[in-house]
């Protein structure tokens, strides 16, 4: 296992869905950082299910606790230990599923790698894991505050209905106006539709979060193997339910000319900017002053209420059945954990730069 | 700067483009491996420019040396440095643009972070650096094969041009038949017409690469953070030009209900199966025994052979002139990259996953 | 800050003298070892405060809870995570020293390194500390144990006073038949009577405490940096207090000659040995299968009752006055710590050898 | 394996006593140093044998050659990689040795954990190695110039032979004044006495090597587990031959009351300072800003030149036979190799101390 991210700014989670508590060791925060309690706690928030009617159910408070690393409201730079303590533990709801396979969960890869695995709600691999994420993102948010530095997701994809509009064109100060985190009213009404749809089909559909991260200074980033989108890709894709990234032109960059696609140089107002920005703000992997811009591709949550046939620990064949309550997609919930994650890189990342020269 | 990837079977490189040599040392490579000399070479010359007319014509041997960590045809369990002396060192043809920023390359970002650049072929970020990934690579695969883990990569995307077949509906064997490392001759012929024909034009075109691992056993990747889907989105993306990786269903799943894309389990032949394989054998950030597949996106390359505007490092604007030779595409030398880096990541992997349970 | 240790079996301790609540977390822990509780709550006990009339009198439960990692009685190779809420934490008993720097405390460092400091009782730097390194250190022993490694150690010096003894001479079986866990009881009886006179004179007094580990099988270390002996010292010197560390012959080994110091090899039972073993059971930094024994140097704790003249945040002369309780001497209580460092490195280690061949 | 040292200022070294090569890949060095070649030169002339009758006699160039990370001059935060090519490859010198364990070599132990060895002059477990570490360390040394920081060592005991006065009564500029590096020129002609009738003897006699760094910042280190004199102590138990580490007071301060061994603060200048120095300049695991000293103890080397008893892999009796030249004592050459750990150690600290506080 490896439950630990970052060089400098490193956290440690740990906590399964139905344990006694979910939380994070923050190593390396630098000291001398105000600790927002009620920031952090906002964040928490508006990861935790049972907000919408599109998210599932399940009731969490996700109420932390500070347990090490903050004295007279700052951080001391010593690791700061926050804890969520879980009020649900009822292990009896999921007997129907202890000796099971749900299909595309962990069920069957944790039991072969481990040779022991808790079943309850997918213990590890349960996307309640990222609660502590989130509540070591919003630390590294007020890191990054301090620099000025700010970042912002948004859903720009639900099934098929997708936003025809770039970031730039969008009032980013509406991504909470709506259930669904999704900037464009209009568009965010449809992906709700669906989205409930789906929800009483039992089903689930996926999604798009473009993640954004605003005024980053120039040389974030450590080629060749630490370039910044590639640790923001490895950050996104640790992520439970992703399966793709790209930034700046990403995928559809592939089918432009080198002479459309290269970003020109020039100066304003003494600062050295890009006139096109497919490069999503990052060359040769570290920042360019630009915007950085990326898409992370959420696939429907492999939880659904119908009937799915698999096999149990034996090997003998068997249905699984949904029961309780589900998440028809998890976009809107994902929005704080990719900007968590953006946090985490940039956070890390600003704090490896201060060694690139003398 | 990180130039080591890994975290047993590790590696670090170092070189730049037109300095005296490129290299890697392979720390925690296991004892006991014969090491395939010729097999290394092979693989090199894979990656080498001016291998055919779709990839530019700067003439390089590529051939290295062992300095060390092999005795009598074995690897020792000692570092193995792997050397590639530069035969063309020739500064005086980039002397025109020693102080211009060339557009969508590396020169603004490294200038600022460093505060010094070698400027001479991009310096360490030329895609140069890779042959020292390939070797790494190669050593990698000698491993792999004494567990019976095979990779492949080839060519499914040149510009607009695609493979309408997924890689079960091609003959693998076919991928080195023509010069662009494209499974599909008929497909192929067309995207060498684009690549020949973009040449002509002075410009360049993106691409896709699509890596495949064959017998991976049941077990590999270290969740939550380097799931093993993580770990190859970031070797991926750590490649020069790459914008976007996705893997199993990819960006496309975002458009799929749950009840279509899980993977049902079934037995067979005593093994535990899925039906589909929509997870691209991962689940859970676990490899579970089903073929691995994925895509990665390169960009068009950054340098053409027509003028472009820019600025130079004391922010004047100049004009950027192509000159010499070009890389009109990118995609057939990039699939020993995909290969050489996915075999890294399999091989620590592999690794690492021995200590996963008593 | 590093309050990280290990490269497989991994630690990451947080807390704060007075603060909420120390703890651990353990990420890479195999998974299937019996975790047994009771176990892990003795050791703690072995190294909290208050145990008899040698150590300090501040009463601490120590009691731990396990939040995460355990499932059915056995981990799960998921992060464990051990917390232990400290029930004192009255602030007001530091007021005195708020401000102060306590001569040879961490006092001055701290403050100057992170610009703030959590005065009570040391904060981070306090020896309370250790407590989450016991608890981490007995789930490293019970991996030992499925291994059959046994790691002990004992005080063999207070002082002046010395063990004219070898650990080989001695019964170590009696260990913890006296208070200061010293296995020669006529010693022990004098080294208890100089503690308590120490601790009447309100001052403190310095000791060695011999590590041992016994069944190590050979291979276990990985050089060259990572040498068995070079952890062991860098685990022993992390702990409060230390000053040396020598293992084999140490110090002593200086004034032999290489024909005296070298330990012969011959086979008994078909296994390789070493007649003598001035080597400590390491050759070339790996475990050759022989007892391992090292020494550890503590100096006298620096609390002391006395007056002392020194200098507050401001620069200004002050007297720092003891008050409440001291620690005449910690040798007793750091053989626990002692044995839970010993036990980490090897579990370590151990996890880092099954990569050495294929 | 374990060939890398440091977190930011990170080397890599390779290479065996009779390969082609041996070097060092130094990633994470800031850009900007001015790189001094012939100053590498000099320090590796320093380590290399057959400088004096009390070294072995054995020939080596040891020149290096500069394969990347240095342009115009300087270094430009890329990887520097620095290669020494053996000139002495001669195999058949070791046919004799070649399936015998050695005594209180790492024959035995590296047979036993990789299954191969490379057994020319001790392959990787040679102090040849070390020579990759002077250059590493000597360019650590360049970026502590730019800092003011000083790093100085000189052998004080050979044997039974001590010098009676600390480093503060001692001419430091002297150290260079004889081939031993002591500064002390009557005890140092002792010595020298007692090495020659060691070689003549056919012997070997161990030694200490007292390590010193001047004008080091307050704040150097990083709690809890890599304190500064850990990091120190680990460093040096990993130089071949080793067996003891102390700081400060060292062993010695254990016999200490803590109201004799208590560093008391007052304030000179604007700058805090403490009275005596029993803490060796690190409190709490960072540097105070006092001198930082610490001593290392050196066994008797074990190439002997006269007959040992021993066994070979076959597990049957054999008498092992110097032959050639060896090294009678270490501590002159190890010198310059305790400076260079050191180096690398504060260079590393430096780095990571810049993330301490916003």
């Amino acid at each position: 296992m490896s439950n630990t991210y970052g060089n400098i700014f490193k956290i440690s989670t740990f906590g399964e869905s139905h344990g006694k508590a979910l939380g994070v060791v923050v190593d390396g925060c630098p000291a001398g950082i105000d600790f927002d309690e009620l920031f952090i706690q906002q964040e928490l928030e508006r990861r935790k299910p049972g907000q919408s009617k599109i998210t599932t159910h399940r009731k969490e408070a996700d109420s932390f606790q500070v347990l090490s690393g903050v004295f007279e409201g700052k951080t001391t730079g010593t690791p700061i230990a926050l804890v969520i303590f879980n009020e649900d533990q009822r292990s009896k709801d999921y007997s129907h599923i202890a000796d099971k396979y749900r299909p595309s969960h962990a069920d069957f890869t944790y039991t072969e790698k481990y040779g022991i695995r808790d079943y309850r709600g997918g213990g590890r691999s349960s996307a309640r894991e990222t609660a502590a994420r989130v509540a070591a993102g919003a630390l590294a948010k007020l890191y990054l505050k301090t620099l000025g530095i700010d970042v912002k997701a948004y859903v720009s994809q639900v099934g098929p209905i997708k936003l025809d509009k770039s970031y730039k064109e969008l009032d980013l100060n509406t991504i909470e106006d709506n259930i669904l985190r999704c900037p464009d009213q209009d568009k965010a009404a449809e992906m709700i539709e669906l989205i409930d749809q789906t929800r009483k089909k039992q089903d689930t559909i996926g999604g798009i979060v473009t993640g954004l991260a605003f005024h980053v200074p120039v040389g974030l980033g450590e080629p060749v193997f630490d370039k910044l989108h590639a640790e923001l890709g490895k950050a996104m894709l640790s992520i439970n339910a992703v399966k793709g990234f790209e930034y700046g032109s990403g995928f559809d960059g592939v089918e432009m000319y080198g002479s459309e696609h290269n970003d020109e140089f020039y100066v304003e107002d003494g600062r050295v900017k890009t006139k096109t920005n497919f490069s999503g703000g990052i060359q040769g992997g570290i920042s360019n002053g630009q915007d950085i811009y990326f898409r992370v591709a959420f696939k429907p949550v492999a939880t659904i209420m119908k009937d799915q046939d698999s096999v149990n620990e034996s090997g003998e064949a068997v249905t699984v059945s949904g029961k309780g309550r589900h998440d028809p997609c998890v976009v809107s919930r994902a929005v704080p954990i990719v900007e968590a994650m953006t946090a985490l890189v940039l956070a890390d990342m600003h704090l490896r730069n201060k060694s690139s020269k003398i």
